[in-house]
């Protein structure tokens, strides 16, 4: 047989030097959860179908990697974190002192058509606070976002800073929407049309709000409302008494004292794709706008434990894709040697077989001392080791010939610019 | 609707003090494999199927969690990795620098009827060495395990270890098989079927293997020969010039100078179940004899890049589960704190709303600091926080109320046995 050298469509293999990006990226993300004191979980990447499939019409569902298994069980690849976590604290129940601060960093898929370059999974960085309905959360989670990336080397602070956290309220359209005659009972499924109007266009997003049971003009008036931003061209739009003004600017003051307040910009265009969304909503964009994909986004969804059959549970937070980000850095020189170089301590050099047992016991000696060591037992000639050895960012070289193990001794060659050489006793290695 | 609370069946939900016990395993398996030079690579979860499709007869091919995709394609949940490692290897082709030694902590499952306890997904940490013919291999793997298992605190020395490694080789059986006149194409299957011989019975063993071409007296035969154990024993039943038997002689020198002698026992009852498996192969047991499940197994399989389509590359490897190490770590009593209790830096105390801004600030500096900082925003009273921080192990709470900011400092507790208090002012947080 031959087979598909490639993964499956749309899935990505990492080699060591792909590899060594993400677990970068993976510790940089645990450093900040670390800071901020919040605890990793993570669930199985296979869940019950039934979480995902929502009456508004998320683009999530229509996407969804789902099947059935041998006994006819509905399940899928999760395609988001947000309802296995909401599940895992239901399922805690009052023996969960809350508030809580999770995290997590979930492989998630999606099956769409493909269109040019598009993943059907990717690493997600999940932040969620279970638990406090105040704002001090969404500033909290925006800050951990802006910590992230501060320690990528992006500027956050000043006139031009590299990233921008569009921040939005979705009380500010639901309660203007109100105002139109419009109930609550369509507000989930019209977020999801006007999430959505970049890509079906202005008459498309009208016709959808329509067979919502908006009429044109209300349509209209949305569609005109979403272009507004900055805190006081929205209260001046919608009033200074919207709960969802009032929730904005509480939120603007925290932002200023955890220190991103040049980043945030309230800018009500954001809505995001899932239905559950009741507050609060952010997206993360590269300030250059070269990238039109958001880098990471947020929201609050206060009403997602009561969907799954539980009592309210106020919740907030984002997911934070490893795709873009990794691009973004990439693109500006950020992403340091430790993520694109390999390097090991030391390698050892059993010049045959016969040397093999010595060198074994070098070898024992120098990882029992903490360092990182390779044997290079292929018998190849001198030069070819030495080569794969500067290739392998190795920092010493032991040489061990029958002549070495005669007289006792191992050459050791520091490798680099500064090259040398000495001998040294093999009982200095137990050896 | 009411959403079912439990994991998709077999699987497994990680809350934090599930999590931080996986977390410290593999950050004990990274090192093990930094400690030798192995670099981390990764491929999806999801594979093509047919990496998995095996005419032997394999038990893994039997339980594969398959499907098929929206487009028809057959795709599986991975039950194992190296599949995906050979077709990583040859997509690479010769551009890989040989030997290769890399490792991985997939997740992998597999769907069968259920039996008590048993999971449908597990992790398992692989270490592979790809390109080197030499037990050298080998011998470096199974360091690597002890190394491991070293690590978590378990006695690997004298007369009494706490682990034994279990090592045979397919050669010996397979020379042996020749000698009664069996062919090298049937040797796959033979082993697939003694390597379930406790399951099936010495009956079942016996009628499968006559299924394949071989008479009840060799079935006999070689049934009998899996009872032998030791070196000399097993070099007097089948002679000391088998391959396999030489083969093994030199792995337990080399065993000897990596430390690992006294854990290492030929015994030729080890099959294992993959039918690719051309050489030595073994399995890892609690010595005690109390889990009859093997901890991790390896073994080398020179054919699987030849069955694939490639040219024949050398290739050894080992799968070692997160389940059985766990059970038996937490059973002993190895499990360190660090994997079992929580613990942050500092709680920050705001009594109410009005002071978040300057706990924001505190915070702030503090992470800035690489401290790990919970802020309290619950406004909760001060015994319940109290008790809040000393359930998440906090080392300090700083208290900030109406006073203490009015006054410019804040009070800071030193938590724990020797508790302590003092003032300290607001701008030494730069708040």
């Amino acid at each position: 047989m031959t087979i598909d050298l490639q993964p499956v469509k749309g899935t990505r293999d990492f080699y060591p030097e792909d590899m060594r990006v993400r677990q970068w990226l993976f510790a940089r993300w645990r450093e900040v959860a670390r800071a901020f004191g919040f605890e990793e979980y993570d669930a199985c990447v296979l869940e019950h179908e039934e979480l995902y499939i929502r009456k508004a019409g998320d683009e999530i569902t229509g996407q969804l990697y789902g099947f059935a298994d041998k006994s006819q069980r509905r399940v899928a690849l999760r395609p988001e974190m947000t309802p296995s976590l909401a599940r895992m604290v239901l399922a805690k129940g009052a023996s969960l002192p809350l508030p809580a601060r999770w995290f997590a960093i979930p492989q998630c898929f999606r099956y769409e058509n493909m269109q040019r370059g598009r993943k059907r999974e990717h690493f997600q960085w999940n932040m969620d606070i279970i638990g406090l309905s105040s704002v001090a959360a969404e500033a909290e989670l925006m800050a951990a976002q802006c910590a992230f990336l501060r320690a990528c080397g992006l500027r956050l602070d000043g006139d031009k800073p590299d990233i921008v956290l569009k921040v939005s309220n979705r009380q500010v359209i639901q309660h203007f929407l109100e105002g139109l005659g419009i109930g609550a009972d369509a507000f989930p499924a019209v977020c999801v049309v006007i999430d959505k109007r970049d890509k079906i266009g202005a008459d498309g997003t009208t016709a959808e709000l329509t067979k919502l049971g908006l009429s044109a003009e209300a349509a209209a008036r949305i569609i005109a409302v979403l272009d507004i931003s900055g805190l006081d061209a929205v209260a001046d739009a919608v009033g200074k008494d919207n709960p969802g003004v009032i929730a904005l600017t509480e939120l603007m003051a925290l932002c200023a004292s955890s220190g991103i307040a040049d980043v945030v910009r309230i800018d009500l265009s954001v809505i995001r794709g899932l239905s559950y969304y009741t507050g609060t909503v952010w997206e993360v964009f590269d300030a250059s706008g070269s990238l039109p994909r958001a880098i990471a986004g947020g929201g609050r969804y206060d009403r997602l434990m009561e969907l799954f059959g539980g009592t309210p549970v106020p919740m907030v937070g984002f997911g934070f894709g490893d795709v873009v980000i990794t691009e973004i850095l990439a693109e500006r020189g950020l992403l340091p040697k430790e993520a694109s170089e390999r390097s090991v301590d030391d390698v050892v050099y059993p010049m045959s077989a016969k040397e093999f047992a010595v060198a074994n016991r070098i070898a024992l000696r120098l990882r029992a001392e903490g360092r990182s060591v390779v044997v290079d037992y292929s018998e190849r000639r001198f030069k070819h080791v030495v080569k794969r050895a500067e290739d392998d960012g190795a920092r010493r070289l032991f040489i061990l010939g029958g002549n070495e193990v005669t007289a006792g001794v191992v050459t050791v060659r520091t490798m680099g610019a500064e090259r040398s050489e000495e001998k040294l006793p093999l009982a200095q290695f137990g050896a």
